[in-house]
């Protein structure tokens, strides 16, 4: 059986931890990576993963830029931040061939518009990662729990092609849960709904759990998630009746938990404002829902993003 | 002429300030105060003014406790700030006799309600202080600038008591203009078209000037400016048509500048949430006006106030 060609760009948690999962499956892998590119040169990635213990994700070629790729990608797993820093299709184009299939693992919703536009003959997979892992150190990925992959062609007519079968055969084998969604525009969606509310009010209240934050402003919480199925339902993807319900119960069940957009701001990193909250707001302008809560997020998110920025200067 | 007896509950910047103006003017005022009571009780205060010039405000009685009050007030001036954790009515109920006027110069809307239920036979009187101090130090209070008070009887009725000018009377003797208005009520929610937006705002951006939120936010501030006009409108206070556009022009004017609100926060003081948003809120669920957006700004500042007590508790 021939060796599926891999290139993984964007190499931080998400990317090393997927690219040395598919590594382990017997792809041939390789990485784009910008600031941990010594040392994943001379040693690679390390990955310690509490559910599937220590390994080492010696990739095929190590690369600062899409442009010294070599050979022709089966896919390339675009694994960045969706923010407006970086632009992604010049990001991954000069690795991109024919026969190359596209997939995002990334975060935000209406995120696959633009590469579909840019890529109008590659097949575009769209993927949502739940999983628990962290860059602890340069080249060292920490894998605490989790590892869920949900994948699905943005095609989700009849006769789409079925590459994100194949990818995700790949990551059961290695050893985590993958699986083929056939509405993953509705899952993303659905992630949203969780997303739209907690990530920007972990960073609002100043730093505050997801566990804080429900427990004292539920009603708020359901206001803006009713905004976010009212968006949703608009765009041709109504989410289940009781989606609200069960995401709220979920989130009692977890343990507290600091969102993705606390991290990046207590890391003082870009945050992914316009993926998550801007994004789903074009798509309530465009379809012409009233959405004043998420509005107001999103104000504030910018102004506290302006705040960040005035900080980094100064210093 | 008889001089009048004043007693002054709360002597924080405004309270010393407005405390040693009435003092200047030629009445007997006493001082109610907490953490600078013996500074107080030996030295007196020491006020900085940059328009007044630099004098000692020797109070006639320095006390711990309303209790402690020797005589019958002419006039209680209550400066302290409006916080759920402070009982305004029994902090100044030992003090208040039968002709003793009560006075707030404090901040908020719909604060004078609870003391008119408390004590019905005596004349209240709201007062809105446009000034710039600051406690330095313990009885150390420096005034930067302005210090404009506008006095008016909490009742509008034709025979109202005229309390109010007698005070105004006194402070523009000592040099600051103070002037009595016939709809301070009005005028207070007039003051709370700019405190619903600003203070919140200034302290969920994570501390930026009111500059750099006005210039970036705008819409934002106008809703919100929008959503108080129509409180004021249907608690029978309507507010000028070109309210919203004097005040973001004039915020335009102002040099950057950080509210009280965000002083507060950045001192780990509590904040005048209640006073501000909470009132504004109940008055609009009580006249059935919707405001998603103040409905916001109240739940984030209820989490930002959480995430605050949590570090306090934490150190």
């Amino acid at each position: 059986m021939k060796q599926d060609k891999i290139l993984i760009v964007g190499t931080g948690a998400l990317g090393s931890f997927y690219g040395a999962l598919l590594s382990k499956a017997g792809a041939e892998v390789s990485v784009v990576c910008r600031s941990d590119y010594s040392t994943v040169k001379q040693h690679g990635f390390e990955i310690k993963s509490d559910v599937l213990g220590n390994w080492r994700f010696k990739p095929s070629q190590v690369l600062k830029s899409t442009t010294e790729y070599k050979g022709q990608a089966d896919y390339l797993l675009l694994c960045s931040k969706v923010i407006p820093e970086i632009d992604r299709i010049e990001l991954i184009k000069p690795a991109v061939s024919a026969k190359t299939r596209i997939t995002l693992i990334q975060n935000g919703v209406e995120i696959e518009q633009p590469l579909i536009k840019a890529f109008p003959d590659n097949e575009i997979i769209s993927g949502l990662a739940f999983v628990c892992c962290n860059r602890v150190a340069p080249a060292l990925t920490h894998h605490l729990a989790y590892g869920k992959l949900t994948l699905g062609n943005v095609d989700e007519s009849e006769h789409r092609p079925n590459g994100a079968q194949h990818l995700a055969d790949l990551i059961n084998k290695a050893g985590i849960e993958a699986i083929v969604s056939e509405q993953i525009i509705k899952d993303r969606w659905l992630k949203c709904l969780w997303n739209a509310p907690f990530n920007p009010l972990s960073v609002l209240s100043g730093g505050l759990s997801t566990a804080d934050i429900l427990s004292t402003q539920e009603p708020l919480i359901r206001t803006i998630m009713q905004e976010v199925m009212q968006i949703a339902k608009a765009c041709g993807h109504p989410l289940a009746m009781d989606s609200i319900e069960t995401n709220i119960q979920n989130t009692y069940a977890m343990p507290p938990y600091k969102t993705s957009m606390l991290l990046d701001y207590e890391r003082h990193h870009s945050m992914e404002i316009e993926a998550i909250l801007g994004n789903t707001l074009t798509a309530a302008k465009r379809e012409n829902i009233p959405c004043p809560t998420l509005d107001t997020l999103y104000s504030l998110m910018k102004l506290i993003e302006l705040k960040a920025k005035n900080k980094q200067k100064q210093q």
